[in-house]
């Protein structure tokens, strides 16, 4: 591999050039092996956010990362394999009835997820509120928990890019989580080392996601499909809303409780519009055209794959999940239509209940959280209940109530109703 | 003091913000006393080069790095003080003759310098080459000097601006020396903070220079002036050409030998040009419009003030300085008029040659460097010597060739004149 002096490499990248193949090569290897420094990653890392990388940079890039650890070979699984990756929204607990719900289809699901930082949720931390159900496995144990149920949620293991992890710990404190490059390339670095064969991404947009905005989450999709393509991966995004909560509940255990009730055929719309219409894309991908998931959650099927991959990593599917202490019921102070509930508002309420970390060594809370009982475009009488707030400890529930206020608008009339998926990107 | 998280004040600036006085406030103290990680800092500098400053985010970060330390109090001098700054070129020895004559003429100087790094030169590097002469003095025999001999060149205390020591070393592995708010607050809070009545910068513009045109030369200027006289030292700029370096000396020694030329009266035009021109603002600013310096000069005044302020640091002024086991003259294969010897080139030369030093730590040759037998607008015939390289070791002097031989251009007819100073701004 060729030599470089780091700062010439963050030189190029402040002038506005585009690196080489040779000096991304050099640079995501000699961050990874620690000659490179984090002060010197930081700053390279602020020039790529301000300056941007060019389609070919980009996918050097993930290249590189997915070349500093190893790449799963699914090959050994006899059904089509097919992920999904959300970036990341409040309330999103889609993962959890999609997975069993694709598997249920006839296609294998190798989702290798993450926790929680900041307002969103973490699927691990919501899974780990079931009792017993653990998060890790080895390489053998994923394989063979693939081939047997078909579904499988579990931590990423250390070896699939290093070179991410460090990134993304060097870039959560430095102010550059925000740069597409970089969001695209630790994503699909992560996806593409885990061998899944095809994959669909949920590109959040709105108060409650990375992405603000549909142009910004645009752009990030397309990277990202562009990406998938180019390392054989067959990727497909939908664009959808996160200007409010999926669903009703944010939090852990409550998530489990709410994913539960769609996979026996119930659950709020939202929710299983989404799951829906992200299963029927995983099917598409992974040739699959014909199934039929509506019929998988009626009947079912869904349900057996949800307590089959819970009880192949320990979990117990009808224990009695963690219950609050404390749990304080917030009410209309007038009557009208519920104009708003702000994503990212309650999202931070759920966070200040302890649901989510502040930290990544922080522990999280599985009871804590927001229930909502009122949704957007739904009619209120004043000393009605909008939500309540459930946490293990009192002290937790002013400032996230503060928050939670916020976020909850009533008017006069109902808003205009937003889609929930807003763009389909292939 | 406020309290702020790193990361809000990275992406403020980031995301284009000007920065609040608390803010500004908090980051700097919290970077010296190691709160704010190098990663953050770094990122934050890299947002600085790219997005800029206001002018008073620049006037509030450096009275922030000026707070960080200690500010010398001069008023125990019975002389106004006045002092000089350059911001570095290649055989840029003005401030050893300028030094003294300023003092000669009845101002004080309390010149704290620095050490050189890559291809630019630094003052004390130049000094130490003149035996038992030493660099460090402590506040009051530097005070006592000012009163006595009119004349210190010393190191800067570590108690000066001590957070501007910490970010110069973080700027020059990251890629973020260039940010012309960190370049003016960095030599503005260390000179605010020595205690200086006046100031004279010396602006270097051209290829052996950090602002390579004039345009960025002029705003780094202005923005200093203005800096200066916030904080009540009365700042004036000079901007000068370094497309070709000053004089025939290029390293430490042979700086020393050519300086003491121009206090016996002699010395290259352009020497002795620029440092009566920085001589006339200096004594202007020092409310001494009516001193002499070209007469001080040939008196033989500035030389005495020079041989006491040598001997007040323990300098022998009549020792034999280091001389060059290692010499080679390079001779012009061609006949015409030399149209270019390139500041840069000639500067890494001289760097190669052991002149320089690549790493902090690294020390220095004294004999080591450049002599030029040529000059630009000099006629010159094939065989005749163009410059000799000198050097401790013999290893050193093949790729110091090459370098000096690519800065070295030879044409039919004479080049345009460039005037030395371009640009008076106050």
């Amino acid at each position: 591999m060729a030599d470089f002096a780091a700062v010439d490499v963050i030189r190029a990248k402040r002038d506005g050039a585009a690196l080489s193949d040779a000096q991304v090569d050099w640079v995501v290897d000699a961050y990874t092996r620690g000659q490179v420094a984090d002060e010197q990653m930081a700053a390279l890392a602020m020039a790529i956010l301000l300056n941007g990388m060019t389609a070919p940079e980009i996918a050097r890039w993930t290249a590189a990362m997915i070349s500093s650890g190893e790449r799963l070979d699914l090959s050994a699984v006899d059904r089509p394999t097919v992920d999904k990756h959300s970036t990341g929204g409040v309330g999103d607990k889609i993962t959890l009835p999609l997975t069993p719900l694709v598997a249920a289809c006839g296609a294998a699901v190798p989702q290798l997820s993450g926790r929680g930082l900041g307002h969103t949720g973490g699927t691990l931390d919501k899974l780990e509120s079931i009792p017993g159900w653990r998060a890790s496995l080895g390489n053998e144990e994923f394989i063979a928990q693939l081939r047997g149920v078909g579904a499988v949620i579990c931590a990423a293991g250390a070896g699939l890019a290093p070179a991410d992890r460090k990134l993304y710990a060097l870039r959560d404190v430095t102010g550059t989580v925000e740069a597409i490059p970089l969001i695209a390339s630790s994503i699909m670095s992560k996806k593409i080392a885990e061998g899944t064969g095809a994959l669909v991404l949920d590109v959040k947009v709105g108060s409650g996601a990375f992405m603000k905005s549909v142009d910004q989450a645009r752009q990030l999709a397309r990277t990202m499909v562009e990406l998938g393509g180019a390392q054989g991966v067959h990727t497909v995004a939908l664009l959808t809303d996160m200007s409010t909560p999926l669903g009703l509940a944010i939090g852990n255990a409550v998530e489990v409780t709410e994913s539960v009730e769609v996979l026996a055929g119930g659950g709020p719309a939202d929710v299983v519009e989404l799951t829906l219409a992200l299963a029927r894309e995983m099917l598409d991908a992974a040739g699959l055209p014909d199934a039929d998931p509506a019929a998988a959650l009626r009947d079912g099927r869904a349900m057996d794959a949800w307590r089959a991959m819970l009880r192949a990593q320990g979990g117990d599917p009808d224990a009695q999940l963690p219950t609050a202490r404390e749990v304080e019921v917030v009410r209309a102070d007038e009557s009208g239509v519920v104009a708003q509930v702000d994503a990212y508002g309650m999202g931070v309420a759920a966070w200040r209940l302890g649901a989510g970390r502040a930290r990544k060594e922080d522990a999280v809370s599985a009871p804590a959280g927001v229930l909502l009982h009122k949704r957007p475009g739904d009619p209120v009488r004043a000393g009605e209940p909008l939500f309540e707030l459930r946490a293990e400890d009192a002290d937790r529930i002013p400032e996230a109530r503060k928050e939670a206020v916020r976020a909850v608008r009533i008017a006069a009339s109902a808003p205009e109703k937003r889609p929930l998926v807003l763009e389909r990107i292939s």
